[in-house]
């Protein structure tokens, strides 16, 4: 009884992104810029680091650059301001019906996450199981817990299971504008408690 | 007789730099890698803008970017996290001695810098007077003023001048370890108004 609803509402979610073509880097995007445009928040997403290794300049004032190499971020993809607030997250993507891959996020993103949290920014994932097409607001402290326990050689998994999304994260309701209003979650689970 | 001292200290800093090799965004770069192991702030600086056009696989797994172009950045060059509170800002070389022109600032920039206001973020430029080899913190409202200026018929100008910068904003000192301790300021004139 209580999953047909869910189910209803998924189809019409896997419509709207066939017709907008979006990935959910995109989906978080147009939510930023819904954001931005209603005064709501600034969040951006930070450009991809590139190691640029040769430029031409084959007309005036405009360099074209001829060789480059992907780096490995630093830090996480997005950032920005709510409520006075710092914000700072990643957002992943799994095909998995059963977790999420703890290799699809680097080492140096937990510490600067680890770094944020300690400062007092407001830290956390979006994750998108892709095979459900559920999107979840993952908190920081759920994410440490799951990553340090890796390294633990009795309950050590290299992954966070499913379960612990429907346990310890929050679902982020897909909508048409904006798409994941990830903000209201953060709403309800950081600005309530204080 | 007061400028004694401060004409040593600039031989000692021009000193400092060429042994470095350090331009203002290195510098700024250091000291945030200062702050950083130093748990004092989580402050980086966004990766350029590049739109890629054309990648190769010359090597299995290993892109190789072969047609791209800079974009001009649509924020600040630097954002974080000090004592809870967002930071937001871009640093500015000129070489005159009068006045900062105000077309090295893109009118995104100044848009970005007014939201992150609004929204209660601490907003400002870094300014550097290569001449003089001083460091400046101009305040958003400060840079908000001259730029609106600009379009005044009458009193309109396309710079701030150096005297703006001597009464309406804070030095930094330029120091071996940090190099500028920008924070410093604002802990002086954001913090302590409080």
């Amino acid at each position: 009884m209580i999953n047909y609803p869910i189910k209803r509402k998924k189809q019409e979610k896997t419509n709207n992104r066939a017709n907008l073509g979006m990935t959910l880097e995109g989906d978080i995007e147009s939510t930023n810029q819904y954001y931005l445009n209603a005064n709501i928040a600034v969040i951006h997403k930070k450009p991809t680091p590139i190691q640029v290794v040769n430029v031409s300049y084959p007309a005036r004032n405009k360099a074209k650059i001829v060789e480059a190499y992907y780096k490995t971020p630093s830090t996480t993809d997005f950032n920005g301001l709510y409520k006075g607030r710092y914000i700072d997250f990643d957002a992943k993507e799994t095909n998995s019906k059963t977790s999420m891959p703890l290799k699809n996020i680097h080492s140096h993103q937990i510490e600067h996450l680890r770094h944020v949290d300690k400062h007092g920014g407001i830290a956390f994932l979006i994750v998108h199981f892709k095979q459900f097409d559920e999107y979840f607001i993952l908190p920081s402290h759920v994410l440490f817990k799951y990553w340090d326990l890796q390294y633990d050689e009795k309950k050590g998994r290299k992954s966070i299971p499913y379960s612990a999304f429907k346990n310890e994260a929050y679902p982020i309701q897909f909508s048409y504008s904006p798409r994941l209003d990830y903000l209201k979650v953060i709403d309800t689970y950081y600005f309530a408690k204080k």
